[in-house]
């Protein structure tokens, strides 16, 4: 599966604004960057390409998406202006079969409302806290080579109730200090698509330098990518023939 | 169970345009007036109120929907027509805990694609085809009393791909003569809400006076309905204590 | 829904051997004695038996499960000295509707082994930590009335890898003080039959005591129990028809 | 995924007792030499190994289920005869990571209930009828290749209800001559293993010699082969320690 195409998509807007100032520090490259790099070291024949909310189109244009076999999406402060007609588009690749990875805060992104059909809301507490990933479905690829417990050392506390779909694979379930529990690693089938969403990352903590979560997410893209498949246009088909 | 409030809904275009003609003998009070005779014969203490397109909000202002159980939906010329705003309102009250009802070329409309994330497309042939709806379910109450095959001698032909997601429970499978098969019978849970798509029915055939099609639309309703569960806001919480 | 009839099976050996020696002060009627009286309470209108491993067929002959709307299950020392003959005529009465609580430490039992076809293993620890359970399934019967999170202040601890099937309905998550999580409520369909796993109760500590835990059973009673439903046979047929 | 090692099982007794005698043409080389041969064509690298009932250990001792990726198993009249021995092994080994292709009138195999719990019981009837095969999830690797309809011109009716549980996957629904459906392709995960039914194929007819389904089955060979993860031990653990 050499040569994947993928997409790292970051909002941008705590790179722009140096704010928490500790970002400067831990991604001086961005989320993007380190999400970029990472991804890199571990998948060497990909191409991996960058895009921020500023860019025209937000990055996201239809040559980029056609171009595409895995997006990953990072957001947090900027999802409200993150334009419908390029949402309406991801969605429609997704649907068609391309790949891709929620991040973090990237739950409340309207592309994963938008494939999900809830609020996606959660409890969170940000203070630092270890988050400990079990694994809850050692078959599955996307743990492959993962410790189980992976350890964060400091993370943001996510809480359930996490308000989506059942997911169609849970694959991990986080505890954090506080006694909390967060289902942090689900995935969903969605049309010809493949979605991983993925709790832990935060602005504040290098958890996208870790070497384990960067082999979880490039399980993720590895499982997500479909390169050989057309992408699929909606079915929608008028039935011109009796089978008997 | 008694005193459960419903609400049916109806795009209407149909009855306005009387198209096709034999509509008007076969739902001389409409598409919704047949629905909701159903319902009042089998759920004789229900409320039950209908609401048209065509009406101011569509019918649906906050208030009905604050007062509904269940809603029933019925659309498949104008749902484009349907405005965002009420959308919004109706996926909220579902998330919130209302019950849903979608049928037939209802699969089309904005509040399924919105609450689902898919396109919800299908195969389809208007050919006055036989369908023969299977349960696969035995133990789902919205199967209880319904005769296996349920047989409608005459209905539109619906076919899989059916493009939504892997529905939380699946109910019935239809086959049709020409040997298409469809998933035509689906729940789905989102957020606090309980959705049940059920295809048979359509304006051409008179579908909804068939006694046992009455039945499982009952059942489908006492299943979804969550009466004495107040409708629930969104949970997006801080996280402000710590349980150890 | 009264009137329900409820089986609580145990195993007894804890009890018949007073060990642990804190036991006796715990459970002075023994863990199927404190079950039934939660039950009781909770259920005035049910009626509650107890059987016990050293019964004749350990208290479950076919009148007493063709008797019995949902049966509870607790056994931890003593699995492999059911008889086969029993499993095989409780999974016969599950498979045909009867609802099975299984609890605790009967993730071992040859019955939920039996229904599941998995291992069914799990971590442990002894320690007396706090358990945390969280709903994961806000909308779920099984949780009305359920604190979010329900608190044990001292608990055998559970953790993942839980081998079973994915379940049907995912409900609780638990964490514990060591960090560990575990899916602590669980649900599944088989046949005609449902059933519901739910991890706290243990012979150390005075669980099935706690109010909250007690709605929590009696809940998942309600929800297993299919009083109007005959016992259904298996289908096995040769079809003598054809539909079309 | 080059050198699969794989194992056809075979009951034999069609072949053994010439019945029907149409067997002796359509399967020359017994049912499991169709399936070994439409293996090695597709999956030149495989190494194919097949094995009986009437052989020492049925064929199944460890040292061949150890160094076996996936099992193929056809059985129709001879179920009781298969040694509970030889379950209890080959269970163990699917629970640790062997993939198991389930086929036709296998789905009443000790093996396949052992693993779902069911009375895995469905509707029959044997009149030669056209099966048309329809694909449910276009997204699954099963799926890639396969017409949309598969049309298996003569075959065994099967029907609904199949008393198994919910399957993981709903791959492929048919349809029969006489309007009956049957979900013919589901996968369940169990353990560390992956399970295919597929229920296509019979002593009457020469389905295993169709392209099509030869393509099927080695979709889902591919699928169920983990052959680079060691074959994993239950995990019942005994926690020696604390993460918090």
């Amino acid at each position: 599966m050499s040569g994947l195409r993928i997409t790292v998509w970051n909002e941008g807007m705590h790179e722009a604004e140096q704010d928490p100032p500790v970002m400067a520090e831990i991604y001086p490259d961005g989320i993007h960057g380190a999400l970029a790099e990472g991804i890199r070291q571990e998948l060497p024949d990909a191409s991996v390409r960058t895009a921020l909310l500023a860019d025209p189109e937000h990055g996201l244009p239809e040559e980029v998406l056609a171009d595409t076999d895995v997006l990953l999406w990072w957001g947090h402060r900027a999802h409200g202006q993150v334009d419908e007609a390029v949402v309406d588009r991801v969605q429609r690749h997704v649907l068609g079969g391309m790949g891709l990875l929620v991040l973090h805060s990237g739950h409340f992104s309207k592309i994963f409302q938008r494939l999900l059909g809830t609020t996606c809301s959660l409890g969170w507490r940000d203070a630092a806290e270890q988050e400990l990933v079990w694994t809850v479905a050692p078959h599955h690829p996307i743990t492959e080579g993962v410790p189980n417990p992976l350890v964060i050392p400091e993370q943001e506390t996510y809480s359930e109730f996490f308000d989506i779909p059942a997911p169609d694979e849970l694959i991990f379930i986080s505890s954090f200090d506080g006694g909390e529990v967060f289902r942090s690693g689900v995935t969903f089938f969605r049309g010809h698509g493949r979605i991983f969403y993925f709790s832990p990352g935060d602005q504040r903590y290098p958890v996208y330098h870790q070497p384990e979560v960067r082999r979880v997410l490039t399980n993720g893209i590895r499982w997500a990518a479909q390169p050989d498949q057309p992408r699929a246009a909606p079915d929608v088909a008028n039935l011109d023939r009796h089978w008997r």
